[in-house]
């Protein structure tokens, strides 16, 4: 399978773990804001992705092979980058670049990777979609989940259904079948070992683990 | 009534706006991890509040007599920092540093927000309260509201309860009576005047408008 980043127009990454992360991607989908970003970095991309307004003509010319227009107002450049990988069969995205600047970009990046992770997981379709930032990853899931740690790693849960049940099993501040009403109710936990697990009856979840 | 600023432990203030509103608050409550920031800006703390485990020793015996321990582990500085205002009835609350650094600490602190004013709001206590970033305001609200803006001002609106139908009027992109399952579907919006209203049934909302 193709490991993709997509490199939306937040934060430029800098921590070293998501550099890596950039570095062991298979190919770069670069939102069109976020162009002169990854230049920065010194990767290139494979595809630039978006209406094309804000990318010099500079760059238009550099890049003219790989340019991507997509005028749709409906959708902001993260779902045309993503709507562009799943329809070429790509499900293994690693989202760069979706925090920072902007706060209510950062939150609806967030809402949209859950979104599409939604609904490829009721079609059964294996999308593997994260969210890293420069302090730690986002991912979102749907049921019970065991999760790989280390002692000490800060963990946030985040439910986005106020139906469900959650029991957290390994973490320093265990909980049992308990619905969260709010956010700040299931974050800052703390992994106690290895790994730890998520029971949930379904519902939509994003989980945060720092670095 | 006293503006009473609240300084988390994000992102320093650095926008003209969100250092105009530091300048006009009558006191400020600074969160142990923050007085470093608050410092450097140049302004004083009212009261320094948190577990005190990340204010050094040197500023320990500075402020020795605006120092308010709270040990509790069920809630973060934030939330302590609220608790102290409400129990002076400081109702009038701009929390600056609220976002940036840790994400997870940024969600977990606007629910908290959004939790605090849903509770006033249930007991007729009139709790204003915002939270402010380097890029703009959030402001949370229950039942229909107007709001003032200028024309091009960059607004999103996310709903926390998935049963609650909006209306937007005076809205770029105007939507009726409509259920936001995700954040994304009401975020990036612009206002077309110096005012908008959003009309809604009972819920849970913030609002996001740029400076």
């Amino acid at each position: 399978m193709l490991n993709t980043i997509i490199l939306a127009n937040g934060e430029i990454p800098v921590h070293k773990n998501a550099i890596e992360i950039l570095k062991n991607g298979d190919q770069i989908v670069c939102c069109d804001g976020a162009i002169q970003n990854l230049k920065s970095l010194g990767f290139s991309p494979n595809i630039i992705i978006g209406d094309l307004d804000s990318i010099s003509e500079k760059d238009k010319i550099e890049y003219q092979n790989i340019l991507f227009e997509d005028k749709n107002e409906e959708v902001n450049d993260l779902q045309k980058a993503i709507n562009y990988c799943i329809s070429n069969n790509w499900y293994d995205i690693y989202i760069l670049g979706g925090f920072g600047l902007r706060e209510d970009h950062a939150i609806a990046n967030l809402s949209i990777m859950l979104n599409y992770a939604k609904i490829c997981f009721e079609k059964d379709t294996p999308l593997n979609i994260q969210m890293i930032t420069n302090t730690g990853t986002f991912i979102p899931f749907f049921d019970t989940t065991i999760f790989k740690s280390y002692k000490g790693q800060a963990v946030s849960i985040f439910s986005f259904t106020k139906e469900s049940k959650l029991t957290f099993i390994g973490l320093k501040y265990p909980v049992k079948e308990r619905v969260f009403n709010y956010f700040w109710e299931g974050s800052l936990n703390e992994a106690l070992t290895d790994q730890f697990t998520i029971e949930c009856s379904r519902g939509e979840f994003i989980i945060f683990q720092t670095f």
